[in-house]
């Protein structure tokens, strides 16, 4: 898989791919990530990317014509598969668009930034807009750092232990049951028994039974979902 | 506004807190955010924050010990309003949420890493957990950069111009109107005439108008929230 980056402040995401499991699937040569710089793609003699919006009273947005040059070049050297733009307006992000992006093979992700992009962009070249919760962002670069890291962890051989991902929350429709480690007797707070009995039938059964106590009063709205 | 935060991988967390906001509200001494590496109050000579879960077939939890001694100290040493932990299976943050933290002194965000962290540290130290979203991430450093973004770019003075934030997508319940900049015309793809016309009123109109249409067509369930 390889995910190009657009984005006028790339400087914001030098460690978030240089380190931890983003790292790994580099080095294993199972994901790479290209950051690029919108301004490289700049005719403007002072590398600008914005300017004022037409009628609004406040803020910058991003200019089309860097961004089509930029989505222009790439697209002229190899196909993608999704030309993603970040932005709270757009489709929540969601585990099961995670899995389904990390099947791809080439992704564009452009980070808005400013007040937006100038909407002629998401009109022609814009193939997926994903929000990434209902908050604002001074940009999409972390988001678009979530999002890379939320699928690249899935493509096989990237976790060292391939069942990790399969038992984490939202995998099911539920959340995770609580988690315990040792030691079993922490200053008198105790590890349920149940968890130190050995009888792996019983376990399974808290397991779920937990599972289902916490998403009903953090997440009910994920029992009702027959999405 | 102080923000401490703990973390097993502080070298993801480089970037985002030196440039862009992040980085002028510390320069401005609006906010200051603190990276802990949870290690350094490990009291293992290998410096291990980690180990296999009860009666679990996959993955390693964080271990109770080191946080409780980190956030022990932190407490020592000020007062905090909230000792926040980044989970999937926590509440999903929201623009309110980010709006009422902004107010607030000092903070601890722990980061979940692995499959979690000992269910003891949640019950007796947490005082708030957040989920940036319904998908996994192989930890909550990243999350936690975009809860304090979006946090710090509330506290006055953060941002150049003061109404930008005010206009954002959510702050009044309806996703932001379309915005376009020069030129007016790109390659035959025009800016729609109203926007040009100088008349406000229609503007305003307009503007309210497309925000409920791409609300009503990308978010339907923000129309019928009551909340």
């Amino acid at each position: 898989m390889r995910i190009d980056i657009l984005t006028v402040v790339p400087e914001l995401l030098e460690s978030p791919f240089n380190h931890s499991i983003m790292k790994r699937a580099k080095d294993k040569g199972l994901a790479e990530v290209h950051v690029h710089d919108i301004r490289d793609w700049s005719t403007d003699k002072h590398r600008r990317v914005d300017d004022y919006a037409f009628s609004a009273t406040a803020g910058m947005v991003m200019t089309i014509e860097p961004i089509e040059r930029a989505i222009t070049q790439l697209k002229s050297e190899r196909d993608y598969d999704e030309v993603i733009f970040m932005t709270p307006d757009g489709k929540p992000f969601k585990q099961q668009d995670a899995n389904s992006l990390s099947l791809k093979g080439n992704l564009i992700i452009l980070c808005g930034h400013y007040k937006g992009v100038d909407q002629r962009v998401r009109d022609h070249f814009i193939t997926m807009e994903i929000s990434i919760g209902d908050f604002v962002l001074t940009g999409g670069e972390l988001a678009a750092s979530l999002v890379c890291d939320s699928i690249i962890r899935l493509i096989p051989g990237v976790l060292s232990d391939e069942t990790s991902a399969l038992t984490d929350s939202f995998q099911d429709g539920l959340l995770s049951p609580p988690v315990y480690t040792r030691p079993a007797d922490y200053k008198g707070w105790k590890v349920p028994e149940v968890l130190l009995s050995g009888n792996e039938k019983k376990v399974e059964e808290w397991k779920l039974e937990q599972a289902y106590i916490r998403t009903k009063q953090i997440r009910p709205d994920l029992l009702d979902d027959d999405e």
